[in-house]
């Protein structure tokens, strides 16, 4: 036990990568030296000086980190210097976060509240030294769940597996919540108009996620049903949201004749309910080592986005992906965009006091990515206590938000600009459109006006403008960054995906907490049972009540 | 000039109401007497204490306000108790926020940025006296578009007004952005079952907003458009997006082999360029007076809404938002939910310092609301300046997001639940679902379930939940409002848009801002035409290049 002194101090650290002894310490961010020079330093930089004439020029020149597929990741109009990166650096290094990384991909127990480990980057490539879990190598067990899926859309799509009468499956339907319905949701539609331009929409995508029931009723009511095949994802088998669902869909299956068995699979773990169950045509596994917000990646995005689109573009999202997170394991936080985008968050959130972040994708295929953000961001980092349990007194995750540009800036870039609060903002880019079809108005496409509103408004927040009408006044000074790149592909938007995964998880590392569990969603779920079995009293009765159960 | 000395504070006041001699004084929140008050009460409401046993019961009972449309404003776990409401009256009092919304119905003034009159309500019903401007009753005008609009869906419906075959229109897409876009295609979608459900579901409504051509080539790509109708919606009929999408839509019309005049129509204002062109089927007017995010009630909802559900239904609405206008004319906060909301929202905003809300609709239908509610809040009250330009020294505005609820519950939750920031939350549910197709699974309905985790949910955030294992902790003490009502029908929508139109109306006055215009959002646009005419230089020009411009 070379590197605790006690057992409180043991638990604090871990050893791994046998025969190499590094040793990773878990410390508070406020038990850092450079959360102390990082606040000394304060709010140094005068975004409206910085980002005029020359020194502007230079800086988006050079402030800019490459990332896979052709991204690349520009933080000029952040309000960082080279002092702010330098003891950011200094961060890194003092978190140890490239470590920790590493102890993540080489599988040790990160999730220590669930005690698990966590591996979705495993489903896209192999980046460390091989996981064994279970008796089991765990790369080989995402990427043979990868090729049954694949395997399965490409019957389904050559007519070998068709419904009962013969006839080719036309729609594909998911039902899941939380991770299992907006990472693969906002992909799909992320990808839907690409797939139709090069050929590879192969079938259409719908989700069923609410347990409102109105929410199944209108997927169901505008789909051809004797022709749709529908997903299962419960990882547990047991969510409620889910199984009611599924009752609602098999109910409509059987109303028109059909045997729900020919027109479901699952996804779910090897020892869930589901796994065995002759309901299903076919069932794809995950496992507790991928949480639902990172699931897009293992066979919850997986078997949806094969049907839809093909397994090879499912395979270019991974490939994306996969480039993205060995960029993650650069300890120059230069060369690592995800580390480095996590870093200035930190210093927004904790030296700056801003309390929330708007994404603001400049690509109506993104119109849902914000809200997968939301969950992954929100749900990883929205804590209140260490990874021991033990409550931190400093600022952790915060507020995410945000819908395409330019939709956004006729709606509230009005307080992005001009409010009493200041917002730091990620805008996403890109310089070609995915249907490439356009038309010249006033001596432009649409897509360079596109272009050139995301520019003008980096612009307008960092630098803002005088006036003497001060109603007509902008202060500037509101940072923000942008990811940039070609097209929006499928090895993009993997890169992208992966690029906030990393992101989260290593401003989860500085603040010392577990960003793999939610143990905030659970009592609100004890309570509703409580509820349903009408053993309640006081205000819970009357809430009850109130809304007629 | 009763009210004032000088000139100087003449600006501050008005007299109005002929015969009547009201004077209203425009002070910033900071100089009332109540302001002090209010933050001399700080902090003093223990949420897990007051809301637990009968003391919980007896606020959830009485805590309650009714609205129109048989719904109610329940704010039982707000942290307010009756001191505090108290000083929230005498605050309504001493901001005369009664006699603001009169002023401002009556036709005063009230958008003196803009110089304009703000008469969204006019549209739903006569609420004070006659109000004439431009030589035109604006009732009686706002009344004939409501006709006009009527007549034309009637039309369209009975097959008098066809496409170039004489083949009758099915479907109906609106091209606009902002408030043109977000009020109408929330409350399309809010509306769409239950229209199906109810026999008055005439047209299918498709919306595009985005200049990214990939909105547009996506919304073509997906309609038959030799029977679609497109209404092209610009007050100015200036508006970038909308003219370039109206650009790419025709392209596609006459590529199809027809013509685009027998396939559009326009609303915008009577003095704009759009207002007598041939280019239209017909045209419909909405006035300066009314704001794009306060215009759902005008043409610019009531055309695309009579079309797809009928006129009945559209007026069904209006009688919904009037109704619930005429409650917010009350001066007794305990009678005028909108004013109490906004009132509680200011506490929570300025005394507590709560940056942002959180909007959850447990419903699926209501999925668009929260994004128009955030363009409606935001870019009203998104403000650093009084209505006189000058710069106040309290927080305006906060930031708005959310999604429904039980999906929200998988997503970011968690943060609202255990993370360091308290966030509050305006709830909204109802007893029955629109479709009432259901299923049972463990002895309870679908929509039972999702009205339990709203009651579970409230309870869940309010009190809390101690525990040793502090993960699995929750401190309680996070505020939520909820509107229930019995049904999402056209009526409750109607009331609770004019509900949250009316309590960002209240908030502004309190602020002393002007809720009605959005300078913030001209710097942008001043700036993107200069990159698309190449006039840049330093920094501008460098992520000009970088987008490929």
């Amino acid at each position: 036990m070379k590197c605790c002194a006690d057992l409180h101090l043991f638990m604090r650290c871990s050893i791994f990568r046998k025969g190499d002894f590094l040793m990773v310490v878990w410390k508070n961010f406020d038990e850092l030296d450079s959360y102390k020079k990082l606040n000394e330093l304060g709010d140094r930089v005068d975004l409206p000086a910085v980002m005029s004439g020359a020194s502007g020029e230079k800086r988006v020149a050079g402030y800019s980190v490459p990332m896979s597929s052709g991204l690349s990741y520009n933080f000029a109009s952040k309000k960082v210097d080279d002092e702010v990166l330098g003891v950011l650096s200094e961060l890194a290094a003092e978190a140890q976060l490239t470590d920790k990384f590493a102890a993540l991909y080489n599988g040790e127990m990160i999730n220590t509240g669930e005690k698990r480990l966590v591996l979705h980057q495993l489903c896209r490539g192999q980046l460390g030294s091989d996981v064994i879990a279970d008796g089991v190598n765990k790369r080989e067990f995402y990427l043979a769940q990868q090729h049954s899926a694949a395997a399965f859309a490409r019957k389904v799509h050559s007519g070998e597996i068709t419904n009962a009468n013969g006839e080719k499956f036309t729609t594909v339907v998911q039902i899941g919540i939380g991770g299992s319905d907006l990472g693969p949701r906002a992909v799909y539609l992320a990808l839907e108009n690409w797939a139709r331009k090069n050929d590879t929409f192969r079938m259409e995508a719908r989700f069923i996620s609410n347990v409102d029931p109105d929410d199944a009723a209108a997927v169901l009511g505008a789909i051809d049903i004797a022709h749709t095949l529908f997903i299962l994802v419960s990882k547990s088998g047991t969510t409620l949201e889910t199984l009611t669902n599924e009752s609602f869909v098999k109910a409509a299956l059987k109303n028109a004749g059909l045997d729900p068995a020919k027109h479901m699979v699952a996804v779910t773990s090897e020892t869930s309910p589901l796994a065995k169950s002759s309901d299903y045509l076919a069932a794809f596994f995950m496992d507790d080592y991928i949480g639902g917000r990172y699931s897009s990646s293992s066979a919850v995005g997986g078997v949806v986005l094969s049907l839809a689109f093909g397994p090879e573009v499912f395979a270019r999202f991974l490939d994306g992906a996969a480039a993205e997170d060995r960029l993650a394991a650069n300890p120059d936080i230069l060369k690592n965009p995800a580390m480095l985008d996590a870093l200035i968050g930190v210093y927004e959130r904790n030296v700056l006091g801003f309390a929330s972040t708007a994404v603001l994708p400049y690509s109506q295929a993104m119109s849902r990515f914000p809200a997968h953000l939301q969950q992954l961001d929100m749900e990883s980092n929205g804590k209140s206590v260490n990874r021991f349990g033990e409550p931190v007194s400093y600022k952790t995750g915060p507020a995410i938000f945000g819908e395409p540009g330019t939709n956004g800036q006729h709606s509230f870039y009005q307080l992005l600009h001009q409010g009493t609060d200041i917002i730091p903002l990620q805008f996403i880019g890109f310089r070609r459109s995915q249907a490439e079809t356009d038309v010249v108005i006033q001596d432009s496409t649409s897509q360079q006006k596109l272009c050139a509103n995301v520019a003008a408004q980096i612009m307008a927040f960092a630098c803002g403008k005088d006036s003497e009408d001060k109603n007509k006044y902008f202060a500037g000074g509101r940072p923000s960054s942008i990811i940039v790149g070609e097209q929006l592909t499928p090895e993009a938007m993997g890169a992208i995906l992966a690029h906030f995964e990393n992101k989260v998880m290593f401003q989860g590392f500085v603040w010392n907490i577990n960003s793999f569990d939610q143990e905030g969603v659970q009592l609100g779920k004890v309570l509703a049972k409580k509820v349903l079995a009408h053993e309640t009293d006081g205000a819970l009765k009357a809430y009850s009540d109130l809304l007629g159960i």
